[in-house]
């Protein structure tokens, strides 16, 4: 055996015993749960044999401890293990390393909370605006916003920026790109901004509006932030960008840069098979919990009874993870979409409550033949489905308070 | 219903005709994975309900596809989309959202093979040395480099670089950064990359060596190329980058940086997910192809036999997709790795062939007291699987010869 040396009083100094703590689901009986969370304490950090390190602080406290080892409901265990805080060296890169790096290779795991430490959350500013700044910019006090999707695909510049007139005027308030729309031939990213903030600004003016379009800025790792200022400079209200396709940390850099400081709505493309697979990250923690951390104001996410396959359960979970307390973070909109139709409205606001952002794409071209119309009757819906909304809970205080 | 409407003529000017393939493996019977082929074609395109899109080119050629389905032999059914070539936009982050964007949200696809055209693989540059310009700057003309880690986290800068010493005068020709080696205050940065590219360098001096150092980079996207600009300038051989933390594109944009100009290693942390599920991306695709056009020189991945969990046909399909021709593209080092032990080395080099970095980290810890003299028996041992290999390979080709 061949031993590794290192100074244990230097690293002792180097330590301060604050921990955070991960809480995986393992597949397997007990005895398979237990070797694979042993491991799982090994891989995140050292990546060597224990037998191989002199005993000391390394083995006491870099390595992975589990904490717990417990049946979970529905099969499998849930092991809670604790890593020193010092691992995540103040990066959220390695923090997500250490969540979930190696073992993202190994099949049977599954993160399903997390718990930071008040240092790991300050390492990140999150969400710039939240909800209440974001509905501050759109100047909605109270009713969810009304959002939709400038589309399809093959559209020019000029056609896209018609609809994004139409749209507004016919009440919408937020309209964001789709998200395969980058920098294609037939609407060139510049072209396509330009004109598309030039119609919103425009239909704001003659209606009093105060509606966004959020350019889909999503691109070359070399372009990406060059393309943000400009749609800033062109008048966007907000970028959304598909963090699975340029990283969570590469959204967290935009979200916090000062000079874009615009509000960024999260797409969720190329980031779906994490949370979709039994192996992975559970879908509050990486569409509630990283995406705040990775600083969107807005998260997107497929919605239940969608095109899509998430549960009530997983959807509702990802919006309380965008607005529990998170450190001083701020809280996010959820903004479940995937096939969503004028008739999904009223079970929407009353799942998620007020603060969400409704948002039908396509679905406003299958309702009825003038979209200006289909539009209309999207933000009425919207507004009848709040009035439900709002006597219920005002029931429901006074029954509350008469109790 | 509401048309969208848009110029036919001016689309059919700016679509040329050439289309790439993309083959799903998609779960079901047949009616459900015709379902499944056709939703994709409208998923990973216009996103936009087909029936609201008036006759013309944005049906006929925006939309993907769907070219064949085949039962395929192991179950499921093997579906051949293509898509239009401008579409993808002449950007990596838009061909990976067509290959697999908001379809990763869909459970029962896995992108099993792609097929892309001229122009779409020149949008890349892919590997800047490849296997030969690798070899070159090592000075290892045949036989299989031989790869190691310095490890664990919590050694110092000062004591991480003994071992890189030991493991240069001991014979090893690359060493890298554990991945979990970052900016952590017991082996900052700085002062890690600048002490062990020192004792590399020195001990390259005492021995005629020509050993190279790999740090891992992957950090902050505001501070990822500094780093590595920094690891060049204090002597660093080559850079190592965690793609599933920084994304594949900011990879590519490194390896494309004239100015960095070092060989890139790529390491699977955060990205395994993809691969190890049934919903995903093949590990050939992922770890072959998109890696190469992401400009991996060496691309390090879990091996058959190790601590994870891939079949032998799936590390060989990407050491294949690593090699085979892939436009101008040059071929990429496989890196086997995850458990390796000294014991392994005569089935790596017979299976994946010379050109196969070598890799063991902390196997060399435990086959002896002694690691210098661990090394040296790696070394011994990867001298002479590849004589085995040469002498298998000049038996075979005189037998063919013969033949």
């Amino acid at each position: 055996m061949g031993f590794v040396t290192y100074d244990d009083r230097r690293l002792c100094g180097q330590l301060h015993g604050k921990r955070f703590q991960v809480t995986y689901r393992l597949q397997g009986d007990l005895d398979s749960a237990r070797a694979l969370a042993e491991a799982v304490c090994r891989e995140q950090t050292v990546e060597f044999p224990l037998e191989a390190i002199p005993p000391g602080i390394i083995l006491d406290r870099v390595v992975g401890q589990l904490e717990s080892l417990q049946p979970a409901n529905d099969g499998g265990y849930l092991a809670c293990i604790s890593y020193a805080e010092e691992i995540a060296a103040g990066e959220f890169t390695q923090l997500l390393n250490v969540l979930f790096g190696n073992i993202s290779i190994m099949p049977g795991i599954r993160v399903e909370a997390v718990e930071l430490t008040p240092a790991l959350l300050s390492m990140v500013r999150g969400p710039r605006f939240g909800t209440d700044g974001l509905r501050a910019r759109l100047g909605i006090s109270r009713r969810p916003p009304v959002f939709t999707a400038l589309k399809p695909m093959g559209l020019s510049a000029h056609e896209l920026a018609d609809l994004a007139e139409a749209f507004v005027e016919s009440g919408v308030d937020i309209i964001k790109d789709d998200h395969g729309l980058t920098d294609q031939v037939f609407a060139p990213f510049d072209e396509r901004v330009r004109r598309c903030a030039e119609a919103v600004a425009e239909a704001n003016i003659r209606t009093g509006r105060r509606a966004m379009y959020v350019p889909n800025i999503t691109g070359p790792a070399e372009q990406m932030f060059e393309r943000a200022l400009r749609a800033k400079q062109w008048g966007a209200g907000g970028v959304m960008v598909a963090p699975g396709l340029t990283s969570l940390d590469a959204m967290r850099a935009l979200a916090e840069n000062d000079e874009l400081a615009l509000p960024v709505f999260s797409h969720p493309a190329f980031i779906g098979s994490y949370a979709v697979n039994p192996q992975g990250i559970s879908f509050p923690v990486l569409f509630g919990t990283l995406m705040r951390m990775a600083g969107a104001d807005a998260v997107i996410f497929p919605n239940y009874g969608g095109r899509f396959s998430l549960s009530r359960e997983q959807c509702l979970g990802i919006a309380e993870a965008g607005r529990s307390p998170l450190g001083t973070l701020k809280t996010v909109f959820p903004s479940p979409a995937g096939g969503m139709q004028l008739e999904n409205i009223g079970e929407i606001v009353s799942s998620y409550g007020p603060d969400v952002l409704v948002l039908i794409g396509g679905g406003l071209f299958t309702c009825g033949s003038d979209v200006r119309r289909n539009c209309k009757r999207f933000v009425t819906a919207v507004e009848q489905a709040y009035d439900v909304w709002e006597r219920k809970n005002a029931a429901q205080k006074s029954a509350a308070e008469g109790a």
